[in-house]
């Protein structure tokens, strides 16, 4: 198989201007797109509805900021070490984006997709893909993608109101519907409420209008990208980690010995 | 002196609810603000004015695609390596932000700040003190940051723009007139037009928006970090970076012995 | 269940004395012990025999340098970047370490530890859980970790000169024969011979000398940190990252249109 | 000025060779050399005399380990976060080389290489030098790098085992003899003792065994590199990063209001 010349579609620097998509950036984007509509026309190489624009300012908002995580210390122990070097602070932060926190995206996404599949090829319903979906995690006694969270319970507030937008905005098709019948499957099988977290809403809308699985983090990674330039500025007023630091020598002390 | 305990304005998550420098994020941020506007809502503790809110945005746009630039290379290299970290490729790609290319933003703005001390401080004007520092710079035989662009001849095209958008909007301030004076004295110094580059601008509109310099570089990662993602989502449709990787090893071949 | 208070074992600095694993690092330790004793004592907390010490010199010597490979390359664009931070020209070359190049050590000794959790479980033979395993692979379509490589065949030229050191040292153990076994069903299976590459290697025999599988990645990051150095000492004497990045401009093209 | 074509004199890898600094690493050097001697050899171009070994191998093992650092807290939240992705939260760890602890080493050697340059060119003794030096920083208010820390008082154990390592393997010269010489002037223009800190040990001895200020850091980020494998093999075996986390939450508390 021969593979194809590797092509870019994104842009161009020229000596008297920049091209992005096929638009001139200074005459046509700066000024008259937003950030987010931005970042649209670059990852689909169209300008976005005034819907899809919404939809993803209300997900990337959702996930800026949410206290001092662990992340959050990671960038700032990190600038601490090199204020010279924001940049180093930023991607220490990002690197946490990972299984356990925001990689959960990732994998509830490749969950729906999968799924779609098995409902695209067979005669079952949506309902029944999901109640097969949780029995077969169950049987083999793993953890659902997109259930439980550490601190919101019973219910992370956020897909709510993720979902009720994307309602209105014409982005809940089918992913969202098989992550709502999920949820049902998920509670009756447990016999108790399970809390449906963010992950399973940004999973099921981006995948909704129309981004492939393997992307999904990336919208996390910009959102969070934010909120950490917020924390490392807030480093730069109020400065915490030397502190954080001290504390931690104390509360994990050298016991250099056996057990 | 005693350091004050230190605290965060920034956020918190609880059982039910996370607060965002004082909102509720769900009932009050989600849906009803721009990422634009949640980043500064974050960075600054104030929701911005409708001008800022534009103003930011076109300098995001301004900075999320150039090309395949080094930084868009080394984060595809690195995705081709690592495909199940997205995280680890955008952190690659964003470590490159630093004096060569993005940092300039940050020199910038240091020097546009140290010379408005001088302003402050002396009887001398925007004008004279720009001349000062031009000659400042020539004697010590130093690059004057801000000037000068590795592609765009004369004239870096995005300056331009976003000067005008920023009298628009009222952020044309006194670093912006610092800049375009420090412009004019460089080619009468220099007996021919040296380019302003975008740097330029971003570092003088950001000071007038009232932001410090230590901060303004993360403004470029920011929009970086979506020009990495675009980049990368590319990078998963049409992959470049074996043939990338092949191309180095025959451009760049092994020679073992001296010279 | 009570998650015990978290200690290190590690190090500590007090005013005039660090302390590492409970040696006085400046008066036990410092001129006294090789960077890989170091290593190992940090590790495991005890001083290594010699035969330890030469093995791991062993399997880091094999991965420090194989030419112009996709991390070298990122870790040189991000270094022509930033050059005043060499820690994030080294650490963007670090991020590729992923499942399709160094992970592979990983996902191989994972696959080990469970095969051997089959042999002390049941009543196979060496010999049967390697068929066995890799007609389980077979028949999930599973690529078999520690097999194949991109450039070197039929033979790796790694594996041969370290398993041999391993016999020779005292670390060819059963997960070294259970690697060699499964290599047999491997070209059993297939009809023809199928490279065994280093990844299996390392991870029998970091195994064989009781790591735990979860660090192994461990050993190739070092070994990869030190040719990361080297690549930007060399970048720095003879830069190739404009060159390179000149090259990839030509060879993949913007071309903003469909197909 | 033409730029010369680009190569690589590190290493090549074909089907059944590696090829590194003109030898075969499989016949010649696995099994044969030390970590350290393959770093040597790696950098230089030149098989390492037993001495400059065991110098590196001093340096290397100073650096290794030194407790519960902010790089180390770095590494171990984004492990947390990040398990399945080692090579990230090493990245991050590593990211914290910057001016404020790693860097120093840096800064020093550049200091020096400065000074070195004015003996040779001047008719100054090393002492009238070094009394020049110290006599421009205090001038200017500025902190001298090689001098002071954090924990160590009034003296770094560190540097007087590494230059009596110096002097006994030969590498005592000049830019040792003239931190030497530093270190008096400091102590005689304070008026009391100032701490002589790792750094500059390491840029001293470093300098005169014939390596480049801009490469110096990379030895600290290889022995890094291995401390942070360490301090992560810990952390899975007893995980201290939630508490960590849990502690910062209440010793930096949300206080969204004013001042």
């Amino acid at each position: 198989m021969k593979v194809p010349d590797p092509v870019t579609r994104l842009g161009q620097s020229t000596p008297d201007r920049i091209e992005v998509r096929g638009h001139d950036l200074c005459r046509d984007l700066i000024g008259k797109l937003s950030f987010t509509e931005m970042m649209l026309l670059h990852l689909t190489g169209k300008r976005p509805e005034a819907a899809a624009a919404r939809m993803v300012d209300a997900l990337l908002v959702a996930m800026v900021e949410h206290g001092l995580t662990l992340n959050a210390i990671a960038a700032r122990m990190t600038y601490a070490s090199a204020p010279e070097a924001l940049q180093g602070a930023v991607a220490a932060g990002l690197l946490g984006a990972g299984s356990v926190f925001f990689g959960a995206m990732e994998v509830t996404a490749q969950m729906l997709e999968r799924t779609m599949q098995r409902l695209r090829s067979g005669n079952v319903s949506i309902e029944e893909a999901a109640a097969e979906l949780v029995a077969d995690y169950r049987r083999r006694r793993a953890k659902l993608p997109g259930f439980g969270h550490r601190i919101h319970k019973p219910d992370d507030p956020r897909p709510a109101v993720l979902f009720r937008l994307a309602r209105e905005l014409g982005y809940y098709g089918q992913h969202c519907e098989l992550m709502a019948a999920t949820s049902g499957a998920v509670d009756a099988s447990a016999g108790r409420h399970l809390t449906l977290n963010v992950a399973a809403a940004y999973a099921a809308i981006l995948l909704d209008m129309g981004f492939d699985s393997r992307i999904i983090k990336g919208f996390v990674l910009i959102a969070r990208c934010a909120g950490l330039v917020g924390h490392l500025y807030e480093e730069q007023q109020i400065p915490a980690a030397r502190r954080i630091a001290d504390l931690v020598e104390e509360a994990v002390p050298y016991r250099p010995g056996g057990d």
